[in-house]
Parts: structure tokens; C-alpha cells; sequence
């Protein structure tokens, strides 16, 4: 191989995003590459959570929705939010789940397109997206499902389209659309354009308002550091927000909702696609971690992203070749998000034996070990000792202990 | 007046639940009666939260959800939920909002009733019940709201309704259903009935099961303490489990979800009604308040209930007596909710007055002032000195100080 570790140190050294890393508390001794499933914890969180509780739900009680700003949280942490996808400050709200904000804007997007009732979407998708789709058909009883294969997606465009679902980034191979060239060809048939950020947003560079996208949603807990669980984003263009109907139409998205009128009424702008109060401890944790964003270069995020991935690619089919390891990821960093992904036959079996070593990547079906590289968090140097681990394993069959075959319940 | 506030001290000092206020960390200085908004905090929960973030969270990271039991958390808080309602540990599930889990069970309800579309239900709802009613009925099309007043709920009934949705205990007047009469009226037409408990989980007894109800849902921020915006809950009766389908098919709720199938098959028994997961941070925080709750003798809340309304509605219509206050809650014990509502011309001003003085309750329109007496928090001399402050400032015209006049935007 062409890069020691010596190298990855001095890439370490030279990196300027290498100080974010002291703002989270990671635990001693793991190479913790899931933060695409679940992000680190920012060290600060703690305490701001911590505060809530005491001196605002605590103390202040009831009153902490106004004095503390709690009823403006979704708002305030959705303009937060909006910068690192391109958005503008009123076209990004925090609420509910990714699951919850993709039903609404699957039904939003049919209620801007009336007529229109097919929705196109990839197999590939994250399966929740595939079954809010399927739920949301199996209610309205006339919407038809196009899901496709990737590669297929274009052809299963035409003028009855309503809205395109894309995953920005697979969360498997961790394939990347050209949000641009996708967003346009949905629109060549008057298709809206609804991308999932999942695995994006905080991982490469998103411009939402520049590809002209219409809808996205987006989850708070992986690249965004939210913590478990945290609530997902939403977001609306500017054109679309008076005329995009919520089937959620809970109270806090009433343009009036301490009226207690009878009838509801949407609010003006991206507030009516919010249903009920988010909790405010959870949001509270998100907002501490979206803090961490502040001042970042996005530019410097995606380089690294792409870099990370490119490196660990290398090392990996230098150091493993001949151990069955098939790359199931882009090789153009351009392609790919911040994740890199190998099929392998044991691959479960390695990846148990990669955790028990303290290298935390996760599996998934059939026989991927998958690996995220969040750029404010993993080093060079964590990319140079997750590959020599793999190599390590394979090499000397570590994999084949039995106590690493066996599957749990959850991974 | 025949109660003395030395009576009231020997009332409290008497109090089989009166122990439990020291498990709740209250300000100082604050006679506490919004409970029925935002419960207050519990005196553990900072900790057990803090606890979940780092040595959780930030220490564990993505393992924790199996380790730390995260996967399981709305099941094991449904299960503690459950003897509080009367409901069995199998039939309660914590999961997303109110009004989102009032959106799964209409829909779920008409789907156990094909055929059937009108849903009945009664003008004083809470807004968000009507306002998701209306969101489903635009929604699906064919749908009809037979929304009536209070006393033309049994006249609305007939064999085309498929759910009939009722509060529990009303949210202005703290008025309260007799849950098993109205159950049996609705199963006497082949209807559903769906509760909401919102106003009275909690706070009064409730026994979905000894009345045979079908469905409910319910808050965990008010009278569960669980802090601002917790996660709601829901209940199905096992007996519907196997057919209800939920129209937010969300991957949490599929039979397998990390088998990552493309087709969505609903979990056996209430897992099928979760959609995706709720914030860890959040259910943290309502677990350990429900915790407070086991050993607790629902017949003493209960009983506590009752007695510390009918002590204010004495206390201020005799203290008030002239000053204009109606009241606007039953005056039967058993007939309400634990809260007491008065109308008053300046109701807004009075409200502002008291809280002024340090007694918080809360202002709803057009005219009411709301007290609600969390049965673990508030103490007979919190309603004596609530009672006192109110007659005070009436009898001295404290609310015609032009500062408690102006409304603020959110009360």
C-alpha cells in the first residue's frame, strides 16, 4: 500500500475540520463508523438537555413555551438546518419522524399535482419509504405505486407522474443521484421532485435550492448528531408552501392554533406541516448538535467525505485482496456518500468479529459490511486501523469463531 | 366558610398520596395548577436522562439498542402505561403524538369497519381531534364527520358509524363521560369507540377493559409527567389487533423490520401500530415518570380527585360569592375530570393575576380559567391558598391593572 499510517496522521494533522472532532464525546478505544446509523453525541448535549429539564421544564413549567422558545423549536432548529441543505430559513421545519414527514409530503405532493396519482420511487429505496408509499396507496385506494429498479427510473417517467421519490444517497451501497439531473427530469413531465437526505444531509454537500428540488426529508440522528431517535426535518419550497396540503393537520399547524377554533385552517408557510409539538427535550438535544454546524464549510465536508471513502477503498483492496471482499459502492467519490460498503460471504460473521475488535461498522442483508465516515467525526488514521483490522480478521479467519456467526435479533 | 387552611393542613397530612409530592421537584413559591398542560417534573428524571445520553448514547452508541432495551421502549413504557388505563400490558403501545395516534385510529377503525364511513364525534373537542377528523375526511373523500354537540352525541348514533370518538374528560370543563354507557351505546350500533384520554390518564380511574372499549389514545405530558411534548400512547383491544391496519406503515412496525423486505407485512399485535422510533431521549423521560406510578392505588387518585374540586368549587363560591365567577365544571364529582373551570367576564386579567401571585392555572376562551389539581402533586392547601389569591384579587380588582390585560400570542 502507497499510504502508511504515518501518513493518515499528518492528513489528521492538516485536516481543517480535525478540531470538530474534540467538540463530541466519543469512548475510548472504538472506531465508531456508524454514525450513519446512529451519529456520536456532540459533548455538550448533556448539559444543554440538562438545562431544559431543570430550568425550564422545571422551573418555568408552562410558561417555558413562551419564555424559553419552546414553540418556536420546530422552526428555529429547521432554519438551523436549512444552510447545510441548500434551503432557505423558511423552508426547513423539525418534526416528527423521516417516516411521518414522508406520508405528509407524499400526500402534499399529490395534493399540489391534482389529476396526477402515480408516484415513482426505486426498489432500492430505505424500505420505510417503500412502505409509507404502500400504506399511503393502500388508504387512498387510487394511487399507483412505480417502483422500479435504479437503473429504471427515467423510462418510468411520464406526464401522469405526481411526485418522484428519490434517496439522495443509498443507504446501502451508498450510491449517490445527481440531485440536479434527477430533479430536472421529474419536472420535464411536471413531476414534483421529493428527495430523502437521510443519508446525505450532513455527509456531502446538498443544495436543494440550486437542483430547483420541490420536497426532501431528513433524519436527525445520523449525520446530524440528534441523538436516537431525534425528530426528522421537512422541507417545502417557497413556491409550494400556500398551496401544499398536510394530512396531518394536527393543531399546531392551524394558523391559529389558541383560537380552539372548530375548523382547521392552515397556517401561512411551512409551520402548516407541522401536527403536534415535537418533544422539546429531543428537539432540544438536536438543536445542541445542529449548533456544531455553525461556521463549518460545507466544501471542506464533502472533499473529506469523498477523500475518507476513497482512502478506505484503497486500503481495503490493497490489504484484503484475494479475501472475497467485493466493492458494493461507487468508486467516484462524486457518486457515493459518506459511506463505503463491501459485499463479503461471511459478512456478518466479519463484521461481529470488526466490533468485537472495537471497529464499529454495521451489516446489512444479504452480505454487506458497510462503513460510514462522518466527516466531523473519523480521522484519517481511524480509516488506515478499520482497514489493517479487516485485513487482520480475514487474514486469519478470526471470522469463522463461531460466536461471531450467529445472528441477534437486531443489528 | 366552613374549611379552614389549618383543616386543609390536616387534610394533607392525612393524605394516603401525600408522600408522593416529594418524588417531584417544584419551585419554589409556586402553587402549581396546570398539570392538566404540562405535568410537572419528577425529581429523577434529569438524572435517569442524563444517564441515557452519556452512558447510553455516548458510551454504547448504535449497540444500545439492544443492549440498553431501546428497541423495546414503546412496548415496556406501553406495558407500564397499561395498568393505569385498565388496558392489558399486551394492548398499550407509546409512540409519536396525540393527534398522530388519533390519525392511526381513525383510520384503523375505519379499516375494522369496512363499509362504514361516518364517524361521530362531538363539537367541544379538543381542536386537534376535529381538526385530524377533518384532515382524514379531505383526505380519503368519502368520509362523513357527524360532529354534534355534548348532549346529541346519542341521537347521532346509527348503524353507518363506524367510530364514535369521544374525550374522556372534556379539556375546558373537565366534564366527564361515563365511559362504559357510551361504549355500549356505540357497540350497540356495530360502532367502534375511541377514547381519548388526554384529560384523564392520570388524573381520574379509567378501565378501558372493564368497559369493553375498542381503542384510545392518550398524553404523556400532562398528567403523566412525562415533560413537554412526550411521546403519546395508544390502545387497541386485543380483540382487534390482528385486523386493525395503520395507515402510517412505517418499518418499525413490520413484522421483520431488519429483514429489509420490499413489501410491508404489519407486526403481530400492537407493534403494527408503531411507525417508526420514538426519541430515546423523550421516552426516557416519561419512563422514569410512569415509574412514580407503580404502587400508586388508583382508587386513592381517584377519590383525591374529587375531593380537592369539590373543596375550590366551595372555597371560591364562597369567597367569590358576587364577583361574577360561573362556575363551568360538573358539580358531581364523579362527573369530572381533576380540574375546575370558572367563566368570568375578565377571565384572560384574572388569569394573569394569579399567575402574577404565583398561582399558575391557565386562560382558555373565551372566558374560562382553568385549575387543574394533578392528584400526585397538589396539596388541599394549594387549593385553599388558590382559592384565597382568586377571592383577593377580585375583591380588590388586581385584574384591572392594564398589565394583565394585553393577551400574549401563546397562554
Amino acid at each position: 500500500v502507497s499510504v502508511s499510517r504515518e501518513d493518515c496522521v499528518a492528513l489528521d494533522a492538516a485536516d481543517p475540520l480535525g478540531a470538530m472532532r474534540e467538540r463530541f464525546a466519543l469512548p475510548e478505544g472504538v472506531i465508531y463508523l456508524d454514525g450513519n446509523s446512529l451519529g456520536a453525541l456532540p459533548a455538550h448535549t448533556a448539559a444543554h438537555v440538562g438545562r431544559v429539564i431543570e430550568a425550564q421544564w422545571g422551573r418555568d413549567l408552562i410558561g417555558s413555551w413562551n419564555t424559553h422558545g419552546w414553540i418556536d423549536a420546530p422552526l428555529r432548529v429547521g432554519a438551523a438546518i436549512a444552510p447545510l441543505i441548500g434551503a432557505g430559513s423558511d423552508e426547513v421545519l423539525v418534526a416528527d419522524t423521516v417516516s411521518i414527514n414522508l406520508f405528509k409530503l407524499l400526500a402534499g405532493g399529490l395534493s399540489l399535482r391534482p389529476g396526477r396519482r402515480v408516484i415513482v420511487s426505486e426498489r432500492e429505496n430505505f424500505p420505510t419509504d417503500l412502505y409509507i408509499m404502500q400504506g399511503l396507496r393502500d388508504l387512498l385506494g387510487d394511487v399507483v405505486l412505480r417502483v422500479v429498479p435504479h437503473g429504471e427510473i427515467l423510462g418510468a417517467l411520464d406526464d401522469s407522474v405526481a411526485v418522484l421519490l428519490l434517496n439522495h444517497v443509498d443507504y446501502k451501497s451508498g450510491r449517490r443521484w445527481d440531485m440536479a439531473q434527477m430533479t430536472e427530469a421529474g419536472h420535464a413531465h411536471g413531476a414534483l421532485v421529493l428527495w430523502d437526505l437521510c443519508h446525505s444531509a450532513g455527509a456531502v454537500s446538498v443544495d436543494l435550492g440550486l437542483c430547483n428540488a420541490d420536497l426532501a426529508v431528513g433524519c436527525g440522528y445520523k449525520f446530524l448528531n440528534g441523538g436516537p431517535g431525534a425528530p426528522g426535518f421537512l422541507f417545502v419550497a417557497g413556491r409550494h408552501q400556500a398551496e401544499i396540503v398536510s394530512p396531518l393537520s394536527g393543531w399546531l399547524g392551524h394558523e391559529a392554533p389558541f383560537a380552539f377554533d372548530t375548523a382547521f385552517a392552515p397556517a401561512r408557510g411551512i409551520r402548516r406541516m407541522l401536527c403536534s409539538s415535537p418533544s422539546i427535550l429531543a428537539i432540544a438535544a438536536l438543536e445542541a448538535a445542529v449548533e456544531l454546524w455553525a461556521g463549518v464549510d460545507l466544501a471542506q465536508v464533502e472533499a473529506k467525505a469523498g477523500r475518507l471513502g476513497d482512502l478506505f477503498i484503497a486500503l481495503v483492496e490493497a490489504l484484503c485482496e484475494g479475501q472475497g471482499l467485493l466493492l458494493s459502492s461507487p468508486r467516484a467519490a462524486r457518486e457515493r456518500g459518506a459511506q463505503v460498503s463491501f459485499a463479503h460471504r461471511h459478512g456478518y460473521a466479519v463484521m461481529q468479529a470488526l466490533i468485537a475488535r472495537g471497529v464499529v461498522g454495521d451489516f446489512r442483508e444479504p452480505d454487506l459490511i458497510r462503513f460510514g465516515f462522518a466527516p466531523l467525526t473519523t480521522r484519517y488514521v481511524d480509516v488506515f486501523d478499520a482497514a489493517s483490522a479487516l485485513a487482520a480478521i480475514l487474514r486469519e479467519g478470526v471470522h469463522r469463531d463461531p460466536r461471531f456467526g450467529v445472528r441477534a435479533a437486531v443489528t
